[in-house]
């Protein structure tokens, strides 16, 4: 199937089983750990590649568009995911930590991610940020929806605003990544490590499921 | 006193007491406010101040200097506010819940503060992230590792790693501002109004410390 050019980033996204445009996206990928930035070049992608840059706009229109191929590929994956956790015959409580687990550990393994979320809904175009709440955030809050749902339904969880508890769990996943930059630099925090991801990860169960008091909650709370 | 004129963001912040310095930032304040944006040129600020726009330059360097003094500004009343907060004749379980309204208030009031932030820590100079790490991130978490200390030894909070705890609280809290913007996009979720805030304030006190569990807490953590 010959692929067809895109003039904007906004029209739809190139298949990712077209060989040349898999390849543009793997590069850009590989070079991204490398160098623990978004910042790389056409250039540099076509050498890594070892495909003419004039692809590159034939392919994805332009930079922004290669970038929101790379996110929505990724993204596509871990919504996969999600699906199948939705469907796995065990407790929404045991499906809520293995979610937590799952965002932490997605950042932690694309560390890309994070920073092209963050690029492509504020500082690229409206398009590109449309784009990256309907494949990102729209699947994800849908699926956190009905988690939500049926642990109310199971009577394990209490009734949440969805919306609300995207919104803090989201935040929490993605300061870990964002903010601990910031971190580093005023406080002696070191970097995150594998470790740092384990300790997060039992931080936001505990503190998601149980809440931080150590006794007589009902009272703490009303006071 | 003679105002000393800075070549870099990363010398001494000008004092706030220097009345066109003062006026300066406050025109920015308030064109941020009036635009809800923090895209605002100097000779904007300079029309709004009525003051030459090369007393920008002199009083804070460039640009960016003057966008730092800003938030150190109001960093500096919040961390007034901590310090008070914290010598209040309240249970630690009280002030966390009045810590969390007050993040979520000065965010709420002062519109451009999150968007300064992350302009400064991420898309300015070293040296200017440097700055805020040291008057906002530093401050912040030295806060809420005495307030932590105190919850656990009054027995009220069971002990929690305070680098842990501040990432997920000022993600949760950040992220209704900074994350919100995208959300509306693909799902119908609406802006960040003055009942958001408070829906937002009672959602994260319960969550943090009650929890999400219905009943049966312990045996499903252990699940």
């Amino acid at each position: 199937m010959a692929p067809h050019p895109n003039t904007s980033v906004a029209t739809k996204l190139p298949s990712p089983r077209n060989s040349t445009a898999e390849r543009l996206l793997v590069a850009a990928s590989e070079l991204m750990i490398e160098r623990n930035s978004i910042e790389v070049s056409l250039s540099d992608i076509a050498q890594k590649s070892g495909i003419n840059s004039a692809l590159v706009k034939y392919h994805f229109g332009n930079k922004d568009g290669l970038l929101l191929a790379l996110l929505a590929r990724d993204a596509a994956t871990e919504v996969t995911h999600l699906e199948y956790l939705l469907a796995q015959p065990i407790t929404p409580t045991a499906k809520l930590k293995l979610h937590i687990a799952g965002i932490i550990k997605a950042y932690f393994q694309f560390p890309y991610m994070n920073r092209l979320i963050h690029y492509l809904l504020h500082e690229s175009s409206t398009e590109a940020a449309d784009e990256v709440s309907k494949f990102f955030v729209g699947p994800l809050l849908d699926f956190q929806r009905r988690l939500l749902a049926e642990g109310v339904a199971a009577g394990e969880f209490r009734k949440l605003d969805p919306v609300l508890f995207y919104t803090s769990l989201i935040g929490a996943c993605d300061h870990l990544f964002f903010g601990r930059h910031a971190m580093t630099r005023a406080t002696g925090v070191g970097p995150v490590t594998d470790k740092v991801c384990r300790d997060y990860i039992a931080h936001m169960e505990a503190l998601l499921l149980g809440g931080m008091l150590a006794t007589n909650k009902e009272k703490a709370i009303a006071g």
